[in-house]
Protein backbone atom coordinates (compact mmCIF):
# COMPACT_ATOMS: atom_id res chain seq x y z
CA UNK A 1 0.00 0.00 0.00
CA UNK A 2 3.07 2.33 0.83
CA UNK A 3 4.21 1.49 -2.35
CA UNK A 4 1.39 2.45 -4.42
CA UNK A 5 0.35 6.03 -2.66
CA UNK A 6 4.35 6.85 -3.74
CA UNK A 7 3.61 6.69 -7.46
CA UNK A 8 3.50 9.72 -9.12
CA UNK A 9 0.60 11.22 -10.76
CA UNK A 10 2.26 10.87 -14.25
CA UNK A 11 2.98 7.65 -13.81
CA UNK A 12 -0.68 6.88 -12.46
CA UNK A 13 -1.97 8.44 -15.72
CA UNK A 14 0.12 5.98 -17.56
CA UNK A 15 -1.16 2.87 -16.01
CA UNK A 16 -4.47 2.44 -18.07
CA UNK A 17 -2.42 2.18 -21.22
CA UNK A 18 -0.12 -0.38 -19.73
CA UNK A 19 -2.99 -2.36 -18.69
CA UNK A 20 -5.21 -2.40 -22.27
CA UNK A 21 -1.78 -2.48 -23.83
CA UNK A 22 -1.20 -5.71 -21.50
CA UNK A 23 -4.72 -7.03 -22.31
CA UNK A 24 -4.45 -6.95 -25.97
CA UNK A 25 -0.93 -9.01 -25.62
CA UNK A 26 -2.60 -11.14 -23.58
CA UNK A 27 -5.53 -11.76 -25.74
CA UNK A 28 -3.24 -12.50 -28.83
CA UNK A 29 -1.34 -14.76 -26.84
CA UNK A 30 2.08 -13.34 -25.75
CA UNK A 31 2.87 -14.51 -22.42
CA UNK A 32 6.81 -12.27 -21.97
CA UNK A 33 6.97 -8.43 -23.11
CA UNK A 34 10.54 -6.27 -23.23
CA UNK A 35 10.78 -3.51 -21.81
CA UNK A 36 11.41 -2.18 -25.47
CA UNK A 37 8.52 -3.58 -26.97
CA UNK A 38 6.31 -1.75 -24.43
CA UNK A 39 8.33 1.51 -24.93
CA UNK A 40 7.83 1.13 -28.53
CA UNK A 41 4.01 1.17 -27.75
CA UNK A 42 4.05 3.82 -25.68
CA UNK A 43 5.99 6.30 -26.91
CA UNK A 44 8.49 6.11 -24.04
CA UNK A 45 12.30 4.87 -23.53
CA UNK A 46 12.97 1.34 -22.41
CA UNK A 47 14.41 2.93 -19.10
CA UNK A 48 11.57 4.73 -18.56
CA UNK A 49 9.54 2.02 -18.80
CA UNK A 50 11.70 0.18 -15.91
CA UNK A 51 11.11 3.05 -13.94
CA UNK A 52 7.65 2.67 -13.95
CA UNK A 53 7.04 -0.82 -13.23
CA UNK A 54 9.86 -0.76 -10.86
CA UNK A 55 7.34 1.77 -8.73
CA UNK A 56 5.22 -0.86 -7.85
CA UNK A 57 7.82 -4.05 -7.41
CA UNK A 58 7.88 -5.44 -11.20
CA UNK A 59 10.79 -6.39 -12.01
CA UNK A 60 11.38 -8.31 -15.51
CA UNK A 61 13.91 -10.44 -15.95
CA UNK A 62 17.26 -9.54 -18.42
CA UNK A 63 16.08 -11.54 -21.22
CA UNK A 64 13.05 -12.49 -20.69
CA UNK A 65 10.81 -9.59 -20.30
CA UNK A 66 7.81 -9.21 -18.33
CA UNK A 67 5.38 -11.40 -17.55
CA UNK A 68 2.51 -10.31 -19.46
CA UNK A 69 -0.41 -11.75 -17.19
CA UNK A 70 1.24 -11.22 -13.81
CA UNK A 71 2.09 -7.34 -14.73
CA UNK A 72 -1.61 -7.25 -15.87
CA UNK A 73 -3.03 -8.58 -12.76
CA UNK A 74 -0.65 -5.93 -10.58
CA UNK A 75 -1.55 -3.08 -12.83
CA UNK A 76 -5.10 -3.98 -12.38
CA UNK A 77 -4.59 -4.00 -8.76
CA UNK A 78 -3.15 -0.57 -8.37
CA UNK A 79 -6.01 0.11 -10.75
CA UNK A 80 -8.49 -0.86 -8.44
CA UNK A 81 -9.70 -3.51 -10.86
CA UNK A 82 -9.88 -6.49 -8.08
CA UNK A 83 -13.17 -5.38 -7.61
CA UNK A 84 -16.11 -4.66 -9.54
CA UNK A 85 -18.31 -1.12 -8.71
CA UNK A 86 -22.29 -0.09 -9.56
CA UNK A 87 -22.65 2.48 -12.02
CA UNK A 88 -25.62 4.51 -12.66
CA UNK A 89 -26.25 6.15 -15.90
CA UNK A 90 -28.18 9.58 -16.14
CA UNK A 91 -29.16 9.81 -19.79
CA UNK A 92 -30.82 7.17 -21.82
CA UNK A 93 -30.12 9.24 -25.02
CA UNK A 94 -27.92 7.45 -27.96
CA UNK A 95 -24.79 7.73 -25.63
CA UNK A 96 -26.72 6.55 -22.66
CA UNK A 97 -27.93 3.48 -24.51
CA UNK A 98 -24.47 2.69 -26.22
CA UNK A 99 -22.69 2.84 -22.48
CA UNK A 100 -25.36 0.98 -20.91
CA UNK A 101 -24.99 -1.87 -24.33
CA UNK A 102 -21.51 -1.95 -24.32
CA UNK A 103 -20.01 -5.57 -22.28
CA UNK A 104 -16.80 -4.04 -22.18
CA UNK A 105 -17.18 -2.08 -19.25
CA UNK A 106 -18.84 -4.75 -16.99
CA UNK A 107 -16.29 -7.39 -18.47
CA UNK A 108 -13.68 -4.98 -16.79
CA UNK A 109 -16.07 -4.92 -13.31
CA UNK A 110 -18.06 -1.37 -13.89
CA UNK A 111 -21.83 -3.16 -13.71
CA UNK A 112 -24.54 -0.59 -15.18
CA UNK A 113 -27.36 -1.08 -12.47
CA UNK A 114 -29.98 1.19 -13.36
CA UNK A 115 -30.56 4.23 -16.16
CA UNK A 116 -32.56 7.49 -15.49
CA UNK A 117 -33.97 9.97 -17.90
CA UNK A 118 -36.45 12.99 -17.42
CA UNK A 119 -38.30 11.85 -20.64
CA UNK A 120 -41.31 10.39 -19.26
CA UNK A 121 -41.95 9.03 -23.01
CA UNK A 122 -38.10 6.46 -22.81
CA UNK A 123 -38.98 6.35 -19.04
CA UNK A 124 -40.24 1.78 -18.41
CA UNK A 125 -38.65 1.11 -21.97
CA UNK A 126 -35.59 -1.89 -21.15
CA UNK A 127 -32.03 -0.51 -22.00
CA UNK A 128 -29.27 -3.79 -21.76
CA UNK A 129 -30.69 -4.85 -18.53
CA UNK A 130 -32.37 -2.22 -16.56
CA UNK A 131 -35.41 -0.04 -16.95
CA UNK A 132 -35.21 3.12 -17.79
CA UNK A 133 -36.32 4.89 -14.31
CA UNK A 134 -37.42 8.63 -14.05
CA UNK A 135 -34.75 10.94 -12.45
CA UNK A 136 -37.34 11.87 -9.76
CA UNK A 137 -36.96 8.46 -7.95
CA UNK A 138 -32.89 8.60 -7.96
CA UNK A 139 -32.97 9.45 -3.90
CA UNK A 140 -35.16 6.74 -3.47
CA UNK A 141 -33.29 4.30 -5.44
CA UNK A 142 -29.82 5.76 -4.01
CA UNK A 143 -31.45 4.87 -0.27
CA UNK A 144 -31.89 1.06 -1.14
CA UNK A 145 -28.89 0.97 -3.69
CA UNK A 146 -25.00 1.17 -3.71
CA UNK A 147 -23.97 4.05 -6.28
CA UNK A 148 -19.87 3.76 -6.88
CA UNK A 149 -19.73 5.64 -10.11
CA UNK A 150 -22.34 8.17 -12.04
CA UNK A 151 -22.41 8.17 -15.93
CA UNK A 152 -23.90 11.65 -16.97
CA UNK A 153 -24.94 11.69 -20.39
CA UNK A 154 -27.22 14.39 -20.41
CA UNK A 155 -27.52 18.15 -21.67
CA UNK A 156 -24.89 20.38 -20.69
CA UNK A 157 -27.20 23.46 -18.67
CA UNK A 158 -29.04 20.71 -16.47
CA UNK A 159 -25.36 18.37 -15.46
CA UNK A 160 -24.73 20.93 -12.54
CA UNK A 161 -28.00 20.41 -10.52
CA UNK A 162 -27.77 16.79 -11.41
CA UNK A 163 -24.26 16.54 -9.82
CA UNK A 164 -25.48 18.77 -6.93
CA UNK A 165 -27.85 16.07 -6.19
CA UNK A 166 -25.49 13.31 -7.09
CA UNK A 167 -23.58 14.66 -4.20
CA UNK A 168 -25.99 14.86 -1.63
CA UNK A 169 -27.01 11.55 -1.88
CA UNK A 170 -23.17 10.51 -1.72
CA UNK A 171 -22.16 9.39 -4.63
CA UNK A 172 -18.19 9.14 -5.10
CA UNK A 173 -17.63 9.92 -8.56
CA UNK A 174 -18.66 11.02 -11.70
CA UNK A 175 -17.97 9.78 -14.97
CA UNK A 176 -18.93 12.88 -17.13
CA UNK A 177 -19.99 13.19 -21.04
CA UNK A 178 -21.50 16.78 -21.30
CA UNK A 179 -19.38 19.26 -22.83
CA UNK A 180 -19.91 21.55 -19.23
CA UNK A 181 -17.06 21.31 -16.90
CA UNK A 182 -18.83 20.30 -13.48
CA UNK A 183 -17.69 21.95 -10.10
CA UNK A 184 -17.59 19.15 -7.95
CA UNK A 185 -18.91 18.95 -4.56
CA UNK A 186 -16.27 18.44 -2.19
CA UNK A 187 -15.17 14.54 -2.53
CA UNK A 188 -16.61 13.77 -5.13
CA UNK A 189 -14.08 12.71 -8.18
CA UNK A 190 -14.89 13.63 -11.57
CA UNK A 191 -13.79 12.50 -14.96
CA UNK A 192 -14.63 14.59 -17.98
CA UNK A 193 -14.97 13.43 -21.16
CA UNK A 194 -15.42 15.79 -23.60
CA UNK A 195 -15.84 14.23 -26.75
CA UNK A 196 -16.73 17.46 -28.99
CA UNK A 197 -13.19 18.71 -27.19
CA UNK A 198 -11.52 15.74 -29.04
CA UNK A 199 -13.28 16.67 -32.37
CA UNK A 200 -12.49 20.21 -32.46
CA UNK A 201 -8.85 19.36 -32.39
CA UNK A 202 -8.91 17.48 -35.52
CA UNK A 203 -10.71 20.39 -37.46
CA UNK A 204 -8.13 22.45 -35.75
CA UNK A 205 -5.17 20.07 -36.86
CA UNK A 206 -6.92 19.77 -40.39
CA UNK A 207 -7.58 23.43 -40.84
CA UNK A 208 -4.14 24.24 -39.75
CA UNK A 209 -2.05 21.80 -41.39
CA UNK A 210 -0.48 20.48 -38.38
CA UNK B 1 -3.17 33.61 -40.42
CA UNK B 2 0.47 34.54 -38.93
CA UNK B 3 -1.16 35.57 -35.53
CA UNK B 4 -3.27 31.78 -35.34
CA UNK B 5 0.18 30.03 -36.18
CA UNK B 6 1.68 31.79 -32.96
CA UNK B 7 -0.51 30.27 -30.54
CA UNK B 8 1.15 27.57 -28.06
CA UNK B 9 0.20 24.24 -28.17
CA UNK B 10 -1.62 24.42 -24.66
CA UNK B 11 -3.67 27.52 -25.59
CA UNK B 12 -4.65 25.65 -28.45
CA UNK B 13 -6.00 22.86 -26.24
CA UNK B 14 -8.15 25.33 -23.86
CA UNK B 15 -9.83 26.59 -27.29
CA UNK B 16 -12.53 23.86 -27.23
CA UNK B 17 -13.26 24.46 -23.97
CA UNK B 18 -13.70 28.14 -24.41
CA UNK B 19 -15.70 27.49 -27.32
CA UNK B 20 -17.96 24.73 -25.74
CA UNK B 21 -18.41 27.05 -22.49
CA UNK B 22 -19.22 30.07 -25.05
CA UNK B 23 -21.95 28.20 -26.75
CA UNK B 24 -23.19 26.93 -23.46
CA UNK B 25 -23.61 30.78 -22.26
CA UNK B 26 -24.94 31.86 -25.75
CA UNK B 27 -27.72 29.52 -25.43
CA UNK B 28 -28.73 30.51 -22.05
CA UNK B 29 -28.94 33.77 -23.35
CA UNK B 30 -25.68 35.66 -22.05
CA UNK B 31 -24.48 38.72 -24.27
CA UNK B 32 -21.43 39.29 -22.62
CA UNK B 33 -18.75 37.72 -20.17
CA UNK B 34 -15.71 39.11 -18.08
CA UNK B 35 -12.50 37.39 -17.98
CA UNK B 36 -13.43 36.88 -14.41
CA UNK B 37 -16.33 34.53 -15.00
CA UNK B 38 -14.41 32.58 -17.83
CA UNK B 39 -11.81 32.08 -14.88
CA UNK B 40 -13.74 30.37 -12.61
CA UNK B 41 -15.29 28.22 -15.48
CA UNK B 42 -12.13 27.12 -16.52
CA UNK B 43 -9.90 27.14 -13.24
CA UNK B 44 -7.20 29.97 -14.29
CA UNK B 45 -6.87 33.23 -13.39
CA UNK B 46 -8.71 36.33 -15.02
CA UNK B 47 -4.77 37.27 -16.37
CA UNK B 48 -4.42 34.13 -18.04
CA UNK B 49 -7.66 34.28 -20.16
CA UNK B 50 -6.56 37.54 -20.91
CA UNK B 51 -3.30 36.69 -22.39
CA UNK B 52 -5.32 33.54 -23.89
CA UNK B 53 -8.00 35.55 -25.46
CA UNK B 54 -5.11 38.18 -26.79
CA UNK B 55 -3.04 36.14 -28.87
CA UNK B 56 -6.24 36.07 -31.15
CA UNK B 57 -6.88 39.33 -31.07
CA UNK B 58 -9.98 39.30 -29.02
CA UNK B 59 -9.77 42.02 -26.22
CA UNK B 60 -12.50 42.39 -23.99
CA UNK B 61 -13.48 46.11 -22.63
CA UNK B 62 -13.04 46.80 -19.75
CA UNK B 63 -16.12 46.99 -17.24
CA UNK B 64 -18.52 45.00 -20.30
CA UNK B 65 -15.92 41.98 -20.58
CA UNK B 66 -16.03 39.94 -24.10
CA UNK B 67 -18.97 39.73 -26.48
CA UNK B 68 -20.47 36.04 -26.34
CA UNK B 69 -21.12 35.55 -29.50
CA UNK B 70 -17.95 37.18 -31.16
CA UNK B 71 -15.89 36.10 -29.49
CA UNK B 72 -16.97 32.45 -29.72
CA UNK B 73 -17.32 32.49 -33.43
CA UNK B 74 -13.57 33.86 -33.86
CA UNK B 75 -12.13 30.32 -31.68
CA UNK B 76 -14.63 28.23 -33.58
CA UNK B 77 -12.65 29.95 -37.35
CA UNK B 78 -9.46 29.08 -35.27
CA UNK B 79 -10.57 25.67 -34.53
CA UNK B 80 -11.67 24.99 -38.62
CA UNK B 81 -14.88 25.20 -37.79
CA UNK B 82 -16.08 27.67 -40.13
CA UNK B 83 -16.66 24.52 -42.87
CA UNK B 84 -17.88 21.43 -42.69
CA UNK B 85 -15.63 17.77 -42.51
CA UNK B 86 -17.09 14.36 -44.27
CA UNK B 87 -16.79 11.96 -41.54
CA UNK B 88 -17.02 7.43 -42.23
CA UNK B 89 -17.68 5.64 -39.33
CA UNK B 90 -15.92 2.12 -39.20
CA UNK B 91 -17.23 -0.20 -36.51
CA UNK B 92 -21.29 -0.19 -36.67
CA UNK B 93 -21.79 -1.51 -33.63
CA UNK B 94 -22.81 0.48 -30.31
CA UNK B 95 -20.29 3.07 -30.23
CA UNK B 96 -20.80 3.30 -33.69
CA UNK B 97 -24.20 3.55 -33.76
CA UNK B 98 -24.65 6.02 -30.73
CA UNK B 99 -21.98 8.36 -32.70
CA UNK B 100 -23.90 7.91 -35.76
CA UNK B 101 -26.81 8.97 -34.61
CA UNK B 102 -25.97 12.22 -32.23
CA UNK B 103 -27.10 14.83 -33.87
CA UNK B 104 -24.88 17.27 -31.97
CA UNK B 105 -21.45 16.72 -34.00
CA UNK B 106 -23.82 17.83 -37.27
CA UNK B 107 -24.61 20.38 -36.01
CA UNK B 108 -20.84 21.71 -35.36
CA UNK B 109 -20.05 20.94 -39.37
CA UNK B 110 -18.61 17.33 -38.88
CA UNK B 111 -21.39 15.38 -41.30
CA UNK B 112 -21.27 11.08 -41.18
CA UNK B 113 -21.45 10.48 -44.69
CA UNK B 114 -21.10 6.65 -44.88
CA UNK B 115 -20.21 3.39 -41.65
CA UNK B 116 -18.74 0.59 -42.68
CA UNK B 117 -18.52 -2.88 -40.84
CA UNK B 118 -16.95 -6.16 -41.28
CA UNK B 119 -20.38 -7.94 -39.72
CA UNK B 120 -22.33 -8.72 -43.06
CA UNK B 121 -25.22 -9.26 -40.78
CA UNK B 122 -25.27 -5.40 -40.18
CA UNK B 123 -24.55 -4.67 -43.72
CA UNK B 124 -27.64 -3.05 -45.38
CA UNK B 125 -29.13 -1.79 -42.34
CA UNK B 126 -29.57 2.40 -42.10
CA UNK B 127 -28.23 3.91 -39.24
CA UNK B 128 -29.13 7.52 -39.32
CA UNK B 129 -28.92 8.81 -42.78
CA UNK B 130 -26.42 6.16 -43.86
CA UNK B 131 -27.24 2.37 -45.35
CA UNK B 132 -23.99 0.28 -43.36
CA UNK B 133 -21.23 -0.85 -46.15
CA UNK B 134 -19.14 -3.81 -46.27
CA UNK B 135 -15.51 -2.74 -45.15
CA UNK B 136 -14.28 -4.11 -48.43
CA UNK B 137 -16.15 -1.30 -50.19
CA UNK B 138 -13.66 1.53 -48.53
CA UNK B 139 -11.55 1.94 -50.97
CA UNK B 140 -13.88 2.01 -53.86
CA UNK B 141 -16.26 4.75 -52.00
CA UNK B 142 -13.24 6.62 -51.24
CA UNK B 143 -12.15 7.06 -55.25
CA UNK B 144 -15.58 8.61 -55.54
CA UNK B 145 -16.19 10.29 -52.50
CA UNK B 146 -14.31 12.62 -50.01
CA UNK B 147 -13.07 11.34 -46.58
CA UNK B 148 -12.09 14.10 -44.15
CA UNK B 149 -12.04 11.85 -40.61
CA UNK B 150 -12.35 8.11 -40.37
CA UNK B 151 -13.88 7.68 -36.69
CA UNK B 152 -12.62 3.81 -35.36
CA UNK B 153 -15.43 1.72 -33.21
CA UNK B 154 -13.43 -1.41 -34.45
CA UNK B 155 -11.76 -4.01 -31.48
CA UNK B 156 -8.18 -3.20 -31.45
CA UNK B 157 -6.61 -6.54 -32.75
CA UNK B 158 -8.19 -4.64 -36.08
CA UNK B 159 -7.37 -1.18 -35.57
CA UNK B 160 -4.10 -0.77 -36.73
CA UNK B 161 -4.36 -2.62 -40.19
CA UNK B 162 -7.36 -0.52 -40.89
CA UNK B 163 -5.81 2.87 -39.80
CA UNK B 164 -2.81 1.60 -42.69
CA UNK B 165 -5.67 1.34 -44.88
CA UNK B 166 -7.09 4.93 -44.44
CA UNK B 167 -3.71 6.14 -44.65
CA UNK B 168 -2.89 4.40 -48.48
CA UNK B 169 -6.80 6.05 -49.51
CA UNK B 170 -5.12 9.25 -48.09
CA UNK B 171 -7.85 9.74 -45.42
CA UNK B 172 -5.81 12.76 -43.26
CA UNK B 173 -7.49 12.42 -39.79
CA UNK B 174 -8.31 9.53 -37.58
CA UNK B 175 -10.62 10.02 -33.78
CA UNK B 176 -9.67 6.61 -32.51
CA UNK B 177 -11.86 5.09 -29.56
CA UNK B 178 -9.96 1.67 -29.75
CA UNK B 179 -7.84 1.17 -26.44
CA UNK B 180 -5.10 0.31 -28.65
CA UNK B 181 -2.62 3.53 -29.45
CA UNK B 182 -2.20 3.29 -33.40
CA UNK B 183 0.79 3.69 -35.14
CA UNK B 184 0.07 6.83 -37.16
CA UNK B 185 1.46 6.82 -40.35
CA UNK B 186 2.87 10.33 -41.47
CA UNK B 187 0.76 12.86 -42.68
CA UNK B 188 -2.39 11.35 -40.39
CA UNK B 189 -3.41 12.84 -37.80
CA UNK B 190 -4.66 10.91 -34.57
CA UNK B 191 -7.26 11.58 -31.79
CA UNK B 192 -7.42 8.53 -29.11
CA UNK B 193 -10.64 8.23 -27.14
CA UNK B 194 -9.55 5.85 -24.52
CA UNK B 195 -13.18 5.67 -22.80
CA UNK B 196 -11.96 2.75 -20.62
CA UNK B 197 -8.55 4.52 -20.04
CA UNK B 198 -10.67 7.03 -18.46
CA UNK B 199 -13.05 4.77 -16.33
CA UNK B 200 -10.00 3.10 -14.80
CA UNK B 201 -8.80 6.65 -13.59
CA UNK B 202 -12.19 6.76 -11.61
CA UNK B 203 -11.74 3.14 -10.39
CA UNK B 204 -8.01 4.46 -9.12
CA UNK B 205 -9.44 7.25 -7.18
CA UNK B 206 -12.17 5.08 -5.65
CA UNK B 207 -9.77 2.90 -4.64
CA UNK B 208 -7.08 5.04 -3.04
CA UNK B 209 -9.13 7.15 -1.62
CA UNK B 210 -7.92 10.26 -3.37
Amino acid sequence: MQKTKAISQQVIKRLPRYYSYLGYLLESGTLRVSSMELAEQMSLTASQIRQDLNHFGCFGQQGYGYNVKVLREEIGRILGLDRTYDMIIIGAGNLGQALANYTKFEDMGFVIKAIFDINLEICGKRIGSCEVKHIDELEAYASGNSIDIAVLTIRSKNCQEVANRLADIHVKAIWNFASFDLRASKGVVVEDVHLSDSLMMLSYSLSNNV
